[in-house]
């Protein structure tokens, strides 16, 4: 049962490591079949090392049952539940504790555009959610998580789709994107521009975000209907 | 004697520079055999690309005395016994100069609980010792050092099953666990935090500790008795 | 056409992930044959592990015309175009998003020369362009990149071949040499001075820059006519 | 001629790179052998990947005549002569621009003794050396630098034995010991405290240095006449 998909997901979590993004098992991608309603994520606290391809736990989006698979899935399945429910658009979702995109969600502070290789992945700033509430934390702890991210987006009218990565307060990012590779790339990214988004700071307090047009040039390169890097596909 | 022991502790050692917790032979680690009250100590000064089982030593943790092996135990095994005998839950004992949490130590500073990376295994911050009199570095001084770790956990009434590693005031962390392997993801883990928190304080000077419903939640999913996280077992 | 050329700027662009310079595809190293006024540069969103010889791109400089190669060259061609056309004693180009030379950049900060492993390849501060101007990011925003540090170089009466970098404010860094791996090498020089900067400057806030003297001995020990540095060549 | 002390040189000069303690040719290691008087160092701008034991070049440490070897010797030779000629006790020296020393070095900054791993190996703060006159730097600026080093020793009344590093104002350190392996192992040390004690002042503005006891307490244990640390010898 999507046995290519597994592939996508095994290998992104794979990936994770060999980007220097997760310690031990903290971190996980899932992908999702939309024609099916089917998700493909990791298993719970199982080794990078250990890792195979029929380990990867198949999960209906809809009501959280186990459809496949041995293992129990990701302890963060249900806050992957809750993104696809609520973006139609997200196809595959990564979460890590990567160093020094977890520094600004333990700050609790967004992480602004402050410069292209920001812009070049993200059309503003990163957002930080608010502070969970201890009702949210001590019914459903994951899904909940789901819905102040969602929360965050709709608030301040961000589009996930422009917009492919959040800072949960507190705790650490998740990202998102069409394809598992496309999700590890934004969350690699998302790791360069925290690290040097620190260190601006330090350099220049009260630094203002990168100006709109330079904003605009470099993400609208890259993404949407009038995109031109690359090579042609 | 002990060979099954001697391998884990071997391990563990070599684990540390592969963790990249040490430099040169900075760094032990210990494990103890509560049947016999024997314990196996990594050699002292003896590089870590050298080292072999049988270079690990035996000894008595009530006595001190040197039960087996050829080489002189660790510089810093009276602060293993220490703690052996005060704290009967300790299986194995780890010590790093790991960079950020010797920072945290050489600053004489608790590491405050600022996210879910610390609360998956601390349940709260981790304490810095106080300074040591010259009286207690003078005499009996690797010693002492695990008596003001014990006063330091006793006098805060601080748990040390649920809060593994100290910070030894102008020196650095210690870590500890049920077993080898435990106490070195202790290390790891706490390097990781305290790397994110010294940036995190920058990012947010005053910043206040995670909130205590999150920290409950995180910390209990993963230990005690209504544990969930990871595979059955 | 120009294989040996398109050799060393393929070796070049290998170079940038070998010094870690460079993340995913950011990063690109082009260098000109002054005889047939053509460059040849790396293909735009090629993956370094996949880079041949043969996916490096020729361009006529003068024009911008793609003469050679099947892929798209760089999206950043036009800026290379620009300097060669200013400066006939650049060689080469390379420009990366290196973390800490990016982060001078982001803050929109000249990098001072603060010791001698600066004073050893650069003579005098690294500067930061302004800011450009809406028109400019509209309308040709590669070749005003181009512009924008030529004007900085004029206008401050800076001498790009004593001072082979800048950094492109809100965007990153450029250097050039009289050859790829000169330019590359200036590359590393950058980010490692980027780097220690950074924390001389926390270390003491208002640092002024090196002594004149030592500026000068060590910059002309090693470049210009009275050069002595090395094996004799 | 020397052929012992030569791949003694060749491997330290080596090990530099290993220990991430130097980029390009930025370093240089040489070693005297006091009965003949001659030291053996590095020649100048060879790369670590070429260099062979016999590229290693012996000098006559009062002349600063080359006796032996077809490269030109180190940049830095006449300022290893100097400190070879002024303290007997030195065997070896180490220079490096190794990033966090060389930060302490361009700040101009003593880098204080904060903890043990600091007193493992120096008995007190690394001092750093004044500003060189524009005099020193015009006229024998290499040999100056040496001059400058053991003047600082000489009116802070320091013991070279006990302090084996020193800052080089806006410059970087110079480290030394009995062998050119003990020269290394303090280039290491010395890097790491440098690093730390960045993050130690941050955390703790006005951080006053390790207690006396303690710092005698470790330095002693491992240097010195009653020295215990490690295996019998």
């Amino acid at each position: 049962m999507l046995e290519a998909l597994k592939q996508q997901v095994l290998e992104a979590n794979l990936a994770l490591p060999g980007h220097g993004l997760v310690v031990f098992t903290w971190g996980n991608v899932s992908a999702i079949d939309r024609d099916s309603g089917l998700m493909v994520i990791k298993p719970s606290g199982v080794s990078y090392e250990a890792m195979q391809r029929d380990d990867m736990v198949v999960v209906n989006v809809e009501t959280g049952e186990v459809v496949e698979g041995e293992k129990r899935p990701s302890s963060d399945t249900d806050t992957h539940r809750a993104l696809y429910q609520a973006w139609p658009g997200a196809g595959s979702i990564v979460h890590t504790h990567s160093r020094h995109a977890t520094i600004w969600a333990q700050a609790g502070k967004d992480l602004p555009a402050w410069g292209t290789t920001h812009a070049d992945d993200f059309f503003g700033a990163i957002p930080c959610t608010r502070q969970m509430t201890p009702e949210e934390i001590q019914t459903r702890y994951e899904w909940e998580t789901g819905n102040v991210i969602i929360e965050t987006f709709r608030q301040r009218e961000l589009d996930p789709e422009t917009i492919p990565a959040v800072l949960v307060n507190s705790h650490g990012p998740f990202c998102w994107g069409k394809t598992a590779a496309e999700a590890v790339h934004t969350a690699v990214v998302l790791e360069e521009v925290a690290y040097m988004g620190i260190f601006s700071l330090q350099l220049s307090p009260g630094l203002p975000a990168i100006h709109s047009a330079l904003l605009d040039n470099h993400y609208l390169r890259k993404h949407g209907s009038n995109a031109w890097y690359g090579q042609k596909k």
